[in-house]
Parts: structure tokens; C-alpha cells; sequence
């Protein structure tokens, strides 16, 4: 038995009754300040900049943006709501293009209220609830899936962000390592920097540390060197769209080590929510891949680094085909190749 | 015709009577600031604090180095001599690891002195000299050769900094690149920051800019999916060491572009003076692999940027197999595989 009580000291993100508390993610590891939003601006704005990241915890955190807005209208009637809610839906839609959870989360918040009479508020709020508290429970369950699949004496490799800190709690990717470690399974962590935002290194190995984890931090770029020696059996990460084929939009670099993966074959699992799937992309080329300020390339900690100047280019998700993967982690189950076959499947299913 | 004079305004090591400037690189872009070392303990430990930095110019250092100590016997016999700057070589060999163009380097200066007699003092300062100019040339003749193979219109993508800074001038892979560019043939550059260290950030695209060059700067874990939009035909790097078989030592992350570039197609190119051929190592397993304080990770100008109480891994070289590889330049000639015959026929044809 894991005992999950040990894993979730921290949220990303807290509704209390008026107002979101977002932990502010880009003060960590130093300094855990929230950032207390009392509407859905506010949270879009966050989201945005980065306060809150990781593709289920902004979805999260966009349902109960939801909430606040709906609370702004007060006796409103359910058609007024309907009528001022849909900007407020579309706004934050376009804070973040990548990751389908997003539009997902906004999709049954506005499906809630489609469905609502007079009590909207308590429906949205409701929606917004279970929209936390499915994605928790499905990071505990993808936990025990993927952890399953590992055999005892492993070493792992990680990218970016996918704990409690990405998600309602636990983590996708991480979860899946927590569930494996706990279980003896996995013997050695490693997790890259990710650059640039340094997700990894500011974020993965901090909330490792508060579990008790022993991981080692390497640069992105040190990951096929550690792959060559033998230390790494699996490369474990999330996703912020799995497209009908099976190609996985994730953190830029997630191709780079899924590439190095194959060629010393190492195996790679994305660990990711069914909210996650988008079947109605169908290939990775129809993602829309977020640039973000190449601001975030030329200087650190608000200190310039790099020549005036200078150009340069910063994508900050990456696609990587389905050909690349050994399994796809859903809560509804392990998906093995043809993920084209599989995804629909599990789609049918539920 | 290559108008040469316009790419070396900054020299990265320099001889002056009795002193050498090293341009100290930890400072770069923002400081041009220079160490003025007047022993040679006091050049080798500039190299193992990367004050300078880049294969040849770590060789060149060194042998100046020596001509440091030799400053020091004043009048002493050649038999004096060639005792006392005996643990000189050995204390400067022992400074930096991987890159072979050290012991080399110093391999010369021993030879100069064996074969000296009373005027030995010229002869060591004759042999700096040469070693300093020899690099010079090579870099010049590399980078025709080099760019002659790049087809016009080319995108090329370079990691770390292989320029005037890390050589005696031009640069090596660099040189490449601003011949390929003066040629006309290179219509895209594209340089990685390079972590730890970041290289690519502080030095090649300063160096670039300071050509008129127009490079944009990537994070090293963009460069699959920059390969993966079309605009990046060549991948060229410098060498720290090469073997035998062509397996080739440079800074960490290179093999995961040269795993990366076989994958989408993209060619591979190593552009390294003969002084970097190590025909007395076998393969890659042979060559030792520098790890640096974990310290370089985690953290940022001299302020922790990483949790308390997380380790971290950081090896700063790696090793390409032979079989990735499309192209050694080296001032002999463009090698082509197989790399273990063309190597040896270089070897034999000087």
C-alpha cells in the first residue's frame, strides 16, 4: 500500500470560498508565496506568466476561474450566466495553446452550465470539484499502472515538472515514479534541468527532496551520456496532448530523450490523464506549439546573460511521435502500439 | 577570398614578455577583463577554472606555461632545465582530463627541450610560438575545407564555442561556419546555450554578433525539434579528443545531437586540428570523462538556484561513436568513414 498522505504537503492550487491561491511556482524552491486570485482574469493572467503550470493543474485551476467569475454575477439568472460566462471561458482558453487540459476542463465547465437550471453556482462549483478530485484520483491509479510495469532494480529518467505541484496532487509522471519507488521497484532517479523555465531543477527534485527521494540532477543535454551507461532503464514523462495516433506534445526536449531512448534502447512511458487526449487532433503536426518571450533564453533571474543583440528561438513544447513510445499510462489503463488502435479502444470503453 | 582580419579582434590567450593575458571567459559577454598569469601554476590554474577554455587554446596556454617556468631558471643549463620543468608539464597535464590537445601540446614542449641544448630558452619560446601559429592555419585551412562540403542555402546548428575564443584564432567549427557564411553557402546559423557552462550563450553568439553574423540561440533541448522543422542541415562541432576509430570526445550533449541528427536525416560534421587525434586510444570507452563540481548545476551567478541537499551528476564531455559521424575536418583533409582507415592514412600521409 502507498501512503499518499506523505506525497501532497503542497498545492498548486486551493479555492477557499472567494478566492484561488495559487502557489506562486516561479518563487520555488526558495520562497513558497501564493499568489490569491479573486477572478477569472486574474487567474488567466497566472496562468499565463507561469504562477501555475503543468497541463492538469492548469486545467484545474481554469475550472475554478470559472467558479470566481460565476460568483462575480451573484443572482444572476442561469441564461445571464450562460450569456457572460462564454468570454470568460474563451479568455482563458487562449492563455496557454499547447496542452489540451485547458480546453478540456473549460469544455465540461461550460457543459455544466448548459445543464444547469437556477442553481448554476452550486453546478459549476460542483464541476469544478470533480474536476480536481477525478484528476487526483487518476494520478493515484496511473501510479499503480505504471509502476507495474517497471522492473525491480530500475533506474529512471524525467523531464520537466509532473508532480503535485503540475497536478491535483501526486503527479502523472512523477506518480508513476513515487508509486515505483515506494514500491522498491525503482532504484535510482535522475531528472533533467529543463531548461528554460528549469521545471526540473527548480521544481522535480525539490518536491522529490519532501518526499525523501534520492534523485540526481543532471543538464537536459547530459541524458544520452546517462542513458549510455547503463543507469537508466526507462524514460518516464507526462504529456499535454496525446494526439488519436499516439504522437505526444510535451516540454521541449521530451523528443530529444525519447530519440536518445530508442537508440540505447532504453524504454519511454508518458504517464498522462485521459482529459489529456485530444482525438479530434490527429497527428502531431495539427499541435499548435507555444513559443514563448526568447526573453526566458537570454537572461536568468532577471539579470541579462546573453550578448544585446541576439536572437533566439524558444519553443517550448516539443511532439513526439507515437513510433518513439513503449507505453501510454492512462487511468484507464496501460496503452501499448498501435496507439491508434488502443486509444480508440479506451476511448470506446469508457 | 576570406577577409580574415575581421574575425579575431579578441584574442583569447597572449604572450607579452614576460606574462600571459588570458581574456578570462567567466565573464564574458558583459566583461572583457584578462588574467595576467606569470607562472605557469598560475596558468594551470586558470585552466582548471576555465578562465580559458576550449581544447587548442588550453594546449596553447599550456605551452606558454611553459615558457613561463623556463623564465623563471634564468640562466640554468638545458640539464637544469629539463629537470625543473619536468613536474611543470606534469602539474599543467593534470589540469584538464578529456581534451588531448593538452598533453600534446605539453608532448611538444618536452620534445623542444629534449632536443635543445643552451639556447634552450629560445627554443621552448620558438616552439609556443609555433604550436600558437600552426593552430592558426589549421583553423584557416578547416574551415575551407569544411564549408566546401555544405551545400548553399544550408541552416547549421553548433554546440559550445569552438571559435576565436577556444583556439588560436578563427576557431574550428566556428571557422566552418564563418567561412561557410562569408561563402555564401550558410543561410541559417543556430548555436545551443550549451549547459552548464553555457558556452553557446555567453561566447558563440557574442562572437557571432561581433561578425555581423546573424545566429540565433536555442536551449540545448530544442535542437531535435529544430532539426525536425527542416531548417538545419548540418550539425558541426569541435573535438576534444579523437580516437583511433573515430570516436570523437567534446562537450557534454553532443552526442544527443549527433543521435538526434541521424534521426531526421540531418549530417554530422567534427571539425578538429590534427592535434586533437589520438590514434593511441582505441575507442571512446578509453577516453576519461571529466565530472566537474555538481556545484555548476545547482546554481546560477554565485546565487543556489537548487533545493538544499540535492545531488546532482555532471559530466561535462561525452562520447560520439564513429558511426554517427559523417565528417572529420582536420587541416589534413575531409575524413569520411571509415574513419579508423581514413585516420590512419592521414597519419601515414603527414
Amino acid at each position: 500500500m502507498i501512503d499518499y498522505a506523505r506525497y501532497d504537503r503542497v498545492r498548486a492550487v486551493a479555492f477557499d470560498a472567494d478566492r484561488l491561491r495559487l502557489l506562486d511556482q516561479r518563487r520555488l524552491p526558495f520562497e513558497q508565496t501564493f499568489l490569491e486570485c479573486r477572478t477569472a482574469d486574474a487567474v488567466a493572467q497566472a496562468i499565463a506568466d507561469l504562477v501555475v503550470r503543468g497541463a492538469p493543474a492548469i486545467g484545474i485551476a481554469a475550472a475554478w476561474a470559472v467558479v470566481l467569475a460565476g460568483l462575480s454575477l451573484g443572482t444572476a439568472s442561469v441564461a445571464q450566466a450562460r450569456l457572460a460566462l462564454e468570454p470568460v471561458l474563451e479568455r482563458l482558453h487562449a492563455a496557454r495553446p499547447t496542452a489540451v487540459n485547458l480546453a478540456w476542463a473549460l469544455a465540461r465547465m461550460r457543459g455544466a452550465l448548459a445543464h444547469a437550471g437556477e442553481d448554476w453556482q452550486a453546478r459549476v462549483r460542483a464541476e469544478a470539484e470533480a474536476i480536481e478530485r477525478e484528476d487526483l484520483a487518476a494520478n493515484r491509479r496511473m501510479g499503480e499502472l505504471g509502476a507495474a510495469r517497471i522492473a525491480p532494480g530500475s533506474g529512471v529518467l524525467t523531464h520537466c515538472n509532473t508532480g503535485s505541484l503540475a497536478t491535483a496532487g501526486f503527479g502523472t509522471a512523477l506518480g508513476v515514479i513515487r508509486a515505483g519507488v515506494a514500491q522498491g521497484r525503482i532504484a535510482r532517479v535522475f531528472a533533467t534541468e529543463t531548461r528554460p523555465w528549469m521545471q526540473g531543477a527548480r521544481l522535480t527534485v525539490w518536491e522529490m527532496r519532501e518526499d525523501g527521494i534520492d534523485a540526481t540532477l543532471i543538464a537536459d543535454s547530459a541524458a544520452a551520456h546517462l542513458m549510455g551507461t547503463g543507469q537508466v532503464q526507462w524514460v518516464i514523462v507526462g504529456a499535454d496532448r496525446i494526439t488519436a495516433r499516439g504522437d505526444v506534445a510535451n516540454k521541449i526536449g521530451t523528443l530529444q530523450l525519447a530519440i536518445a531512448a530508442r537508440h540505447f534502447g532504453v524504454k519511454f512511458m508518458v504517464v498522462a490523464p485521459w482529459s489529456t487526449v485530444d482525438l479530434a487532433t490527429a497527428s502531431g503536426a495539427d499541435i499548435p506549439i507555444e513559443e514563448r518571450d526568447p526573453a526566458e533564453l537570454l537572461g536568468h533571474a532577471g539579470r541579462r546573460t546573453v550578448a544585446e543583440g541576439v536572437r533566439a528561438f524558444n519553443p517550448v513544447f516539443d511532439v513526439t511521435p507515437a513510433a518513439l513510445i513503449d507505453a501510454i499510462v492512462t487511468e484507464r489503463g496501460v496503452l501499448l502500439a498501435p496507439f491508434d488502435i488502443a486509444l480508440r479502444e479506451a476511448s470506446a470503453a469508457a
